[in-house]
C-alpha cells in the first residue's frame, strides 16, 4: 500500500504557512500501517494540479489531498480531482443541510459560494466536518483511492480522528496492526527524558518509543507491531511498566489529546473539590485553560484578575504595607493572594500567580521569576518561586502548567 | 522564473519532523523575486530521488535541494544530482580543510564517512557553511540549476543568508520585485469579503489579492510586482483605497503579526483608557488575550471571573433575585456584570461575558448563545446577544474576540 499526500494552497508556496497537515496525516497514516512515499505542495492552479495528480496516480495506490476545500474560487482541489478522474460534483444532503443551520443559527447571509463546500465526487462516501462546513470525500477511481481533506488544522484534525481514521481502517486493513499507547509527561524535559531511558530506546525493536515534545511537556508514544491485540496489549504494558519505572515521577495521564488541564478537572471532580485563582502575569489565562475543559463549572468557582497593585489590595485584601515591603513579585504576595483568593470564594484549593512576563524587569526581578501559591481549607499555604525561560507567552503559559500540576499533585496527595 | 523545493529526508515523511525547511526557503525565495511552484519531499531512495528530479527538471529553471548532505549512508542527495546530470564528485578544497581543522581541534578521529561532507559536484560551485561541515552546491546542466543545501534549519538559515541570497541575486537577478501588504478584518467571514470583492479579485492580475481565513478573522494580502518602490507603495495605496471603500468597516490593522488585541492595547494607550472585565462562559480568556501583549499592564487593570452564579452576586454585586427573574444567560445579567466590574475596578471601560459554552444548554440557552455587556464612565450600559457556533473552545474565542471588537470600537468613536 503506497500513500502520499497533496497539499494544495498557494500560501504554502509563498512560505506564509508551515506545512504542519502533512506531518500529522503521515503519523496517522503510518500508525494505520501505510507508508508515505512523497509529500507534494502545489499551490491553487487547476493545471497544475492536474499535473500532480497524473504523476502521483502512477506511484500510489491511495492520494490524501488536503486543502482546497473552502468557499472560494481558489478553492478547486475538489474540481480537479472530479476533472482528473471524470467524475461530476454531487450535493451531499447532510453538508447542505448543516451548512444552512449554520447560517440560520448565526444569523449570517448565506452567500451562494458557500454552496461548494457540501459537494462530494460522484460515486465518493462523503466524510463529515465536525468542526466545520466542508465535507470531505474519499473516491476510487482506476485502482487509486483519493481521500479530500480539509486545509484547516483545526478541521482536519477532528474528522481524522473522528472518521477518516476508522474508514482506512475498514477500507485498507493489514494483516499486522499497529497498537499505540501514549504517554504523557510534565516536568521534564524531551533531552532529560530521552536520557533517562537511552537503554530502552537503545535496545528497542518492537515495540517502539518515540518522544515527542510538546511545549511545557513531553509524549512518548509506544508502539508494538501485532497479529493479536492481547499480544499487543501485553507488549505495550510491559514497557510501560519498564518505562515507569524510570520517569514514572513525571508521568500524568494517556492519550494524544488528553491535556494537563483535563486531568486537573477531572482529578478535582473526582474528589469533590473546587477551585479557585488569583492570577497576575497570567492574567486569566490559567482559569481560562480549565474553563477549557468540559465540564468544568462542576469545579472552578472563579476568581480575579489583579494586574496592578491597587487591584491585589482592593479585590483580594493584599495589605498595602505588604506589598510596600515585599513588593509584588515576592512569597509573601503570592500567599496573601492565595489566602485572599480562599477566602473571597470559599472554594477548596486557591491558587495565585504573581511575577514577571516580561519582555523588561518588574520591581528588579529578571522576566520569567514567577512565585505561586497554593491555598488549601485546613492546611498552610506555600507559595515557590519559579524561573521560566523564552518569550512573555512562553513564561504566562509555563507558569499556569505549573499551577495545574501543584493543584493535581495536592489533590492526590490527600488521597 | 520557475523554482521548486526538493526535501530530502525519511523522518519528513514519517510525520517525525515538520518541512519548516520548505516554508523557510519559499519565503526567501519570494523575496528574491523568485517563484515556487513546487514543494516536494522524498525519502532517503536513491531510485525515488532521481525520479522526482526527472520530473522536476521538466517544469523547474531552479531545483533547491535540502537535507542529505550529512556524512551517513543515507545521505545521497549529492550522488543523486551527481548522477541525474551525469557529472562527477570532487573534493571542495575549501571545505576539506575545514573538516580537518574541526577534528584536530575537538580532538575526536575524523571517520572516513566524514569526507563525503566536503564533496561538491564537478563544475559547481562550492557554498560555505557557517554553522557545519558539510559544504553547499550550485550547479546548472541542461538549462537547470541545482542549488544543494543542509537539512539543519541551524545549517540552512546562516549559510542562505550569508551566501545563497548574494549568490542567487547575482546569478538570477530579477528586474522586478514583489511588494505586499497585508490587510486584517475582523467580524466579516472569508466566504463574504471574497464575494464583496469580487470584482476586484477577478480584475486582478498586478497587484494581486490573496484572502485568508483565520479562526475569526480574514487577512488579505496585496502583492505588487514592481521595478520600483515608489511605484509598488502607489500601486498598493490605490488597492487598499478600493478594498478598504467596499469592506473598510471591517479593517481594524495591517501586517502579518498583529492581532486584534494588540490594535486594541494600542488604540487604549493612545487614549489614556484602562479596562477591566467580568468572565463567566470565557473564564479568564479575553483578560489573558490582553495580557499577553506587551506593555498589556497600562490599560489592564484586571477583573474577576466568575463561573458560578453565586461568585457574580459575592464578587459583583449582581442581585440574587435579578438572576433568578432573568437567568445569568440574560442582558439583565450582563449589564449588572458590566456595571459591577466598572465599580469594583474604576476602570474606564468594562467588558462582560456571560452565556453558554456547550457542549450543554444553559438555562435552555443552546451552546453559542452569549450576552456580552459594555459599560463606560459617563454613558449607559449596554449588552448584546451574539450566537457563535461550533465547540466550546470556539464559541469562547470567539466571544473574547467580539469583545476586544466592541472595545475598539467604543475607543474609536469616542475620538
Amino acid at each position: 500500500m503506497k500513500a502520499e499526500i497533496i497539499a494544495v494552497g498557494t500560501e504554502l508556496l509563498l512560505g506564509q504557512v508551515v506545512n504542519t497537515n502533512a506531518t500529522f496525516l503521515s503519523e496517522e497514516l503510518a500508525d494505520l500501517g501505510i507508508e508515505v512515499y512523497y509529500h507534494t505542495v502545489v499551490g491553487d492552479n487547476l493545471q497544475r494540479l492536474l499535473d500532480v495528480l497524473n504523476e502521483a496516480e502512477q506511484r500510489s495506490d491511495l492520494i490524501v489531498l488536503c486543502g482546497g476545500l473552502g468557499p472560494t474560487e481558489d478553492d478547486l482541489t475538489k474540481d480537479g480531482v472530479a476533472l482528473h478522474i471524470q467524475k461530476e460534483l454531487v450535493q451531499d444532503p447532510d453538508g447542505m443541510e448543516k451548512l444552512q443551520e449554520f447560517f440560520r443559527f448565526s444569523k449570517r447571509k448565506m452567500t451562494p459560494n458557500n454552496l461548494q463546500q457540501a459537494l462530494i465526487i460522484e460515486g465518493g462516501i462523503s466524510i463529515p466536518n465536525p468542526t466545520g462546513l466542508a465535507v470531505g470525500t474519499l473516491v476510487t477511481a482506476r485502482d487509486t483511492s483519493y481521500l479530500l481533506l480539509p486545509g484547516p488544522p483545526s478541521e482536519l484534525k477532528p474528522m481524522v480522528f473522528q472518521h477518516v481514521r476508522p474508514l482506512l481502517k475498514e477500507l485498507f486493513p493489514t494483516k499486522e496492526q499497529l497498537m499505540s499507547r501514549v504517554l504523557r509527561f510534565y516536568g521534564i524535559g524531551e533531552s532529560q527524558l530521552v536520557t533517562d531511558l537511552k537503554e530502552l530506546i537503545d535496545q528497542q525493536t518492537n515495540p517502539t518509543l518515540a518522544p515527542y515534545a510538546k511545549p511545557n511537556e513531553v509524549t512518548l508514544r509506544l508502539t508494538a507491531k501485532v497479529s493479536s491485540e492481547a499480544t499487543g496489549e501485553a507488549m505495550l504494558q510491559q514497557l510501560e511498566d519498564q518505562v515507569l519505572a524510570l520517569v514514572g515521577e513525571f508521568f500524568y495521564g494517556y492519550g494524544d489529546e488528553n491535556t494537563l488541564e483535563e486531568t486537573t478537572v477531572k482529578l478535582l471532580t473526582e474528589h469533590g473539590k473546587t477551585l479557585a485563582a488569583a492570577e497576575s502575569l497570567t492574567a486569566g489565562l490559567f482559569q481560562s485553560m480549565i474553563g477549557n475543559v468540559s465540564g468544568a463549572s462542576k469545579v472552578l468557582k472563579g476568581g480575579v484578575v489583579t494586574y496592578s497593585a491597587e487591584m491585589k489590595t482592593a479585590l483580594l485584601g493584599v495589605p498595602e504595607r505588604l506589598i510596600k515591603e515585599h513588593g509584588t513579585v515576592s512569597e509573601a504576595c503570592a500567599i496573601a493572594m492565595a489566602d485572599g483568593t480562599l477566602k473571597l470564594t470559599d472554594a477548596d484549593l486557591a491558587v495565585s500567580f504573581t511575577g514577571a512576563a516580561g519582555p523588561d524587569e518588574l520591581e528588579g526581578h529578571p522576566p520569567g521569576t514567577v512565585w505561586i501559591g497554593l491555598a488549601q481549607k485546613g492546611q498552610p499555604t506555600i507559595a515557590e518561586q519559579y524561573h521560566f525561560n523564552r518569550d512573555r507567552q512562553y513564561v504566562r503559559y509555563s507558569a499556569a502548567m505549573k499551577g495545574l500540576d501543584l493543584i493535581r499533585r495536592a489533590v492526590l496527595k490527600e488521597k
